[in-house]
């Protein structure tokens, strides 16, 4: 078994730094449509075999140190009985959007053990069979948020942040609710065969460190904690915005998750080197060629600095324009120059 | 003649902190779709008059301290010889993209007192009967191309970035050309009656601070000091990464404008002192009823401390959910909670 992630995260020397990528399963790998044949999401995260043979595909192109599940944020909404069309351009778009504090009260509270049980059984067929941990996620509850509050994505984060103030006390419920929920989702997770599970909140960027701590924070925060309190180890992401990441770290999560905007030594250094982090490659790399993505990951190891505690990842999720050959390379360069260090490490 | 605007950007005491917003003269404005009256973008803009009534448009609803010209960043695509279309959700689409390094030569060097001409009749017409400053703009070179490398703006920031890396020269050469002719058509506004002018980044926020360094911040500084040569008063915005911020603040600007992502007496330290300010309310408090956005404009205000030097201004543009009656109150509120610290500084 490789464990080289789940070392990373408690902060133990790895015999090479781990390599995982946000959104590895999926568009950028050739075989992937093959897999999805014509059908929709849905229906194939709801066929544990199929959606499991995609989580994994990615070990067809790069060796890489975590399989991370192949979902979507959106099935969370399904268990609380609204329904969810992925449109391009503004993901998913529910049918009964939150436009007024009452409609907080029709969200059905479930559990997601019965209500998204194709997920755990994809997690358990992939944890009795693949040799690297599995690695399950949820939506911090902003960003679940953002897609539901008015509906669709486009122009919500301004129509969320709007809720939020206008209606404070029904905000509270409605994150509370996703709260409570997610943590639920996230423990199943891992009762189900997930070595770690990441949070990760894309939105929270667009808000101000004032707003992250009032209306954002405590809810993710709930999450993580129930998270260690059931020991299960956690990565937190966020991406958009480097001054909320003294308020992301003091939110907990075992490792930080940071995107590019800011390098990585100088956000190891916010978050605390007795912390993991986690990132932060621009995915654009991908798309450019070789030699750039080489020299861009030759970057990121240098602030790295050879310290235990480091995974690799990209700092946002891998587009169809990345080119899985340039892929490969990455993993193998980061494996290779830092299995020095393991080797000193152990001398 | 309203000048708080221009000794703000001087650091000079105001009899009440200036205001204006980005995008002010637009769709959140109820008369604005009656005086387009069904005519596309580009035809209002090369009618002078029309355009200048847009332009103007804002002070039937509030008492801005500044009128910023009703323009479009792509009119500069039409003097290089492209043809420009606006497609929803996309922004402007040019028909023949740059997508090879050899594509770069195909623009077209020309000079914007005649290309766009209607650009500067606009100004002249607006600086020879309003009262407050006329405030011109360009993009910055980054910015710019990222609506003309692949085209389409949707996933082009990846695309640009691509670009850049992997053809530094001739991003060079692009961001060259760019730099050059948006530095003259600054002048050619200023000439025409722009009481200052101001470079925005709006896309800046997807780079790193070493990619910023290397592949925008120089085109940028370009502008800036030939506005500073000629003693055009100018403001710098950037948005969507704090970190960027030192970098932003070394290529220029009498003020640097920042979003609401960092707190603004935290971005005016960073900044220094010596400098003026512009921002940072979310504007999507403007959504979010007279209350919230009361309570936001009080916290810009307490933050910049009565400090001479601020302009007071919403962290990127208006959009079209802003309520005119709120915005109105928020203008009123900061002129009237400022007039104090004029009279102070007049005792």
């Amino acid at each position: 078994m490789n464990d080289r992630m789940l070392r990373a995260l408690r902060g133990q020397p790895v015999d090479a730094t781990p390599v995982w990528f946000m959104r590895q399963a999926g568009r950028s790998l050739p075989r992937y449509r093959e897999l999805r044949a014509d059908a929709g999401m849905f229906e194939v995260l709801r066929d544990p075999e199929a959606a499991a043979a995609i989580t994994a595909l990615p070990l067809e192109y790069f060796p890489v140190d975590a399989l991370v599940l192949y979902n979507d944020i959106s099935t969370s909404f399904f268990g609380a009985g609204l329904h969810v069309e992925i449109h391009p351009g503004l993901g998913p778009v529910v049918d009964r959007p939150i436009e007024r504090p009452e409609d907080v009260a029709a969200l059905r509270r479930h559990d997601p053990r019965v209500t998204m049980d194709y997920i755990m059984d994809q997690i358990r067929l992939l944890a009795a069979r693949e040799r690297v941990p599995i690695l399950g996620f949820v939506s911090a509850p902003f960003t679940l948020c953002t897609y539901l509050v008015k509906g669709a994505r486009a122009r919500n984060v301004e129509e969320t942040k709007a809720f939020m103030w206008r209606w404070p006390d029904a905000w509270d419920r409605l994150a509370g609710f996703w709260a409570d929920h997610l943590a639920e989702f996230a423990v199943a997770q891992a009762e189900a065969g997930a070595g770690a599970v990441q949070v990760f909140d894309s939105w929270a960027g667009a808000l101000s460190p004032a707003d992250y701590e009032r209306f954002a924070m405590p809810y993710t925060r709930r999450i993580l904690e129930r998270l260690a309190h059931e020991r299960v180890p956690t990565i937190h992401f966020t991406t958009g915005n480097p001054a909320l990441l003294p308020l992301v770290a003091r939110a907990g999560g075992d490792a930080v998750g940071v995107d590019w905007r800011v390098p990585l030594d100088e956000a190891w250094a916010t978050v605390g080197h007795e912390r993991a982090i986690q990132g932060n490659l621009d995915p654009a790399l991908f798309a450019a060629g070789e030699d750039a993505a080489l020299q861009g990951a030759a970057d990121v190891l240098a602030r790295a600095a050879g310290r235990p505690g480091h995974i690799f990842n990209v700092g946002h999720g891998l587009t169809p324009g990345a080119d899985p050959a340039v892929i490969r390379s990455v993993v193998d360069f980061v494996h290779e120059s830092t299995a020095m260090i393991g080797m000193e490490g152990g001398a």
